[in-house]
């Protein structure tokens, strides 16, 4: 069998301005990047603002597990499955992260017949948007060190910079540091950390501004340190906001590749879904949608995080209209729910695969929640059996009364979602059930909204907020801030806070441990149980297999 | 009078491909970064590798002063000058870093009419490559703590851990932490501290491997820590090496670009001289060196610091031969070392400027003490007078035995640079007088290589190195490493490690404060007096000026 590089090789890719000119791109709006990767002009973007938007497809998924999902590759193969069938459709997907890359994830640009390409650009630097943002992020950091250290004119607190660093890497050892050590040319010493890159706010203020002006503003309004008596300072008061703007113009126009069938594929910007708002970004998206008939985007991890922030916050400040989802579920990872071990997932189980259809069925109903049409993508793998593959299909319609297609985009690419995208075209043609609509009210409490999405879509009994956390959240709501979303930083591995608690949890309780207020992304984060700003490394990471083999060509990358 | 950044976007520039064709580059070895930056392929680049190698003239400069000297610049108006008489002749410069583009410095593009564009990208992202340095660099600082805490097999001391961590920012808060703080998940406390990039032995081994394969083998053998028996730890032991030539590979691939006057310019690698070695990459000399018949290149700072480690170190390990020197002087600077404050630089003073002609004298003599021709630029500045002039080029040839040719580059472009490309090509065609030879030979000890160049070039009566340093020297001499060069970190602003001594100082004594292995670039950095690895912002940065005007154009860099 093939690996991934290997298939996204063997494929000889068109050039740019052709995939480009599939969505009538001229080529002198494309900044190209090697032959095959362009960026699309900002100015060209902003002369298709009053064309008719395309439909907007969401590509989510069951609570993840170590058996795999597919949810990229399926967002892939059904954008291939949908021009397949004749139809002007675009993909929009995240830009991967170095640190999963060279952690124990690998890359995200999709996986055998059903991957964007250059699959090794995509995953490694690409366009550099990534490194763009991580400086931008650390100009602003070194800013504010470098004003205490200058007389401290607007009197910051040094204790209370909440302003991290941050840097594109797994890096546990840099998750809390203490900074200005050695002596009166380095500063005053205080506690400091580094979060990774897609956790930043420059980041989730990337992918939800819609023109430079908008990421300027935000940009100023972030929140980075409290004077002594508690007065916020923002990025604006330190001044750094118009260079980070200049450092991050080039990377804020969208990215634009192909998949293997050489169709358009828009890639850009990537928050983490289980510590960010983990969708793409609405430069992208909005790009896409005046451009394609169709739009299938992805939004991070299970629906629980992804699809939950990508409709509570995304579509609702970027005023989209999600139009149908597709969720991605494995029989091997229903059985996995079900309780089947790692090893002997390859071994026929039917009665588990029923005990965790439980954990899809309950994302079907959230998702639903939202107003949107649903349907389920079964992605196969080969040890599914027929027994299985019908069980799965026979529970999504009579228990959740939605259809399940068998999918083989992963081996056969867009043959194998013909079926899919017939699918999701009949939903799209289909006259709407119900309306779009968050799953709560803008105006309503922040801790109430913390507690909707923990009660109605996770099923916790409660949340469990420390008095600080309640007071901290009173104080965003007095200063003005109590009508952005919430945005939950939790494990993806369980509706609950709990990583082991899988399938279908109830009753559960979710800890609030801490609360940011990221005022220009405009969300308040509220980070449940454990979750990291910044991973680890495993054992024997990625990085290790990673390599150049005698001909210069990268191995090791998947 | 316009700024920099106005006057470059005032010249149409070429599209990249035809500047290419110019040194005879086919259209299909370019991978075009938007439509006026390309890297040359380097599968085409080693198809050169039989080629006649054309001649290489160095652009250095008198010690630095706050009133400029334009070294950048006169490299650039040279490539011009030598372009408008007929010439095939390419430049080749060093990459921008972000730290003193935000800083107090300001770009490196070169200035006025004889400029590097697009200049905006040039001083920012460029290509990426400092971007892959930086996180080739980190990927290797993780996976040093990350060894560590899966149970360290190594058995590394963490006390002596020598690799530190980089970024491309000025952040004198980063020059000393203590890391791994929080308890057992995030690992074990130590003391730590980031570099800037360019300070970065990477960075290092990327200006001067030769290819993909010795980049890998170079970064292999850089030593990163020492066990608790002070055994060596390389980056090969660690396993990083092959996933960081991954990421370094696109970067590798040299950078060409244009002048205001369309024709090519290399712009790769960018070591500061004051830190490092101050080169631009070895890989983008050879291909400039195959491609055109004269290459004109710089190296940072005065000739103390840029040539010769030029000389020393490039050329010495490179195999290459400099066929001429032009050491860039300023009436205004050498008032300055001549005793005049920055307030009454504009005044004519020839008294002062004999004075201060003692620091380009010694900068002539020290040139040719590596048996390559020198001659004179005079970068004129308005304010200069005719007796000034007048004066600068009678005393350089009469004292220094050497022609000094004023020109007006930054204000005509190349038409200021006809005289003095006439002169470097009437040295090139001049019989050689006597062999380049670098200051020491490979086999001279580490100690006398470091009192060889303190005494020959800076005038320094003696060298101070503490017992320890001598101790680590002789260390690093049994290790088998006597034979590297040695790379002087100092202030670039005197011959001395104090950067008050202006002008032509003698007797001084050069404090070693500590020296560093770099197995890897294969030298041995002398850190003397109180340079910093890590440079910090002042107190109004240029970044505070740098923004998106209402077009959406860049204000601000210079």
């Amino acid at each position: 069998m093939s690996s991934d590089i290997e298939i996204a090789r063997s494929v000889t890719m068109k050039p740019i301005g052709e995939v480009a000119t599939k969505l009538g791109i001229p080529d002198d709006a494309l900044d190209n990047y090697g032959k095959h990767i362009a960026k699309v002009d900002g100015e060209y973007l902003k002369s298709l603002k009053d064309k008719p938007r395309g439909k907007l497809v969401l590509v989510t998924a069951i609570t993840p597990t170590p058996a795999g999902e597919g949810k990229t590759t399926t967002t892939v193969g059904l954008g291939d499955g949908l021009n397949r069938i004749g139809k002007k459709a675009a993909i929009c997907l995240r830009e991967p992260s170095l640190g999963p890359c060279f952690g124990v994830k690998g890359g995200a640009a999709g996986g055998g017949w059903a991957q964007v390409v250059p699959m090794e650009a995509i995953n490694l630097h690409f366009t550099g948007d990534f490194h763009a943002i991580t400086s931008a992020h650390n100009l602003l950091s070194a800013m504010i060190d470098n004003h205490i250290y200058w007389g401290n004119e607007l009197g910051i607190d040094s204790r209370r910079v909440s302003w991290r660093r941050a840097i594109d890497m797994n890096d546990r050892s840099l998750r809390e540091i203490t900074s200005s050590l050695g002596g009166v040319s380095n500063g005053y010493p205080r506690t400091d950390g580094f979060d990774i890159t897609v956790a930043s706010e420059v980041m989730a203020v990337f992918c939800l501004a819609t023109d430079l002006a908008d990421l300027e503003a935000r940009l100023s309004r972030m929140i980075v340190a409290e004077t002594r008596d508690r007065k916020p300072i923002t990025c604006g008061d330190i001044g750094a906001a118009p260079a980070m703007t200049v450092l991050l113009k080039d990377a804020f126009s969208p990215n634009l590749v192909q998949t293997l069938e050489g169709n358009p594929a828009f890639v850009h910007g990537g928050p983490f879904a289980n510590i960010a708002h983990g969708c793409n970004s609405v430069s992208a998206t909005t790009a896409a949608l005046a451009l394609a008939d169709i739009v299938v985007t992805e939004a991070g991890f299970g629906a629980d995080l992804g699809a939950e922030k990508f409709f509570d916050i995304k579509c609702r400040k970027a005023g989209l209209t999600p139009d149908a989802a597709v969720i991605v579920a494995t029989i091997r990872a229903l059985k996995m729910h079900g309780g089947v071990g790692k090893n002997d997932l390859s071994k026929e189980n039917v009665a588990a695969l029923e005990t965790g259809f439980a954990n899809l069925a309950r994302h079907i109903e959230n998702t639903k929640k939202f107003g949107v049409p649903v349907v389920v993508c079964v992605n196969k793998f080969v040890t599914d059996t027929d027994a299985e593959i019908e069980a799965v299909i026979r529970l999504t319609k009579e228990k959740a009364g939605v259809d399940a297609v068998l999918c083989t985009h992963w081996g056969e690419g867009s043959k194998g979602t013909e079926e899919l995208a017939n699918k999701v075209v009949a939903m799209l043609d289909a006259p709407r059930e119900a309306p779009f609509q968050p799953l709560y009210p803008s105006e309503m409490g922040l801790l109430e909204k913390v507690e909707t999405i923990a009660k109605t879509l996770y099923r916790a009994s409660s949340v469990a907020a420390t008095p600080a956390v309640a007071k901290r959240l009173a104080e965003f709501e007095a200063a003005g801030f109590g009508h952005v979303p919430v945005c939950i930083a939790k494990t993806q591995s369980s509706f609950s806070s709990d990583p082991n608690m899988k399938n279908a949890p109830e009753g559960h309780v979710l800890p609030v441990r801490e609360v940011h207020l990221a005022a220009g992304a405009e969300f308040v984060v509220a980070v449940c149980g454990d979750i990291m700003r910044m991973p680890g490394l495993p054992k024997v990471p990625s990085a290790m297999h990673i390599k150049l083999d005698e001909n210069g060509m990268i191995e090791g990358l998947s």
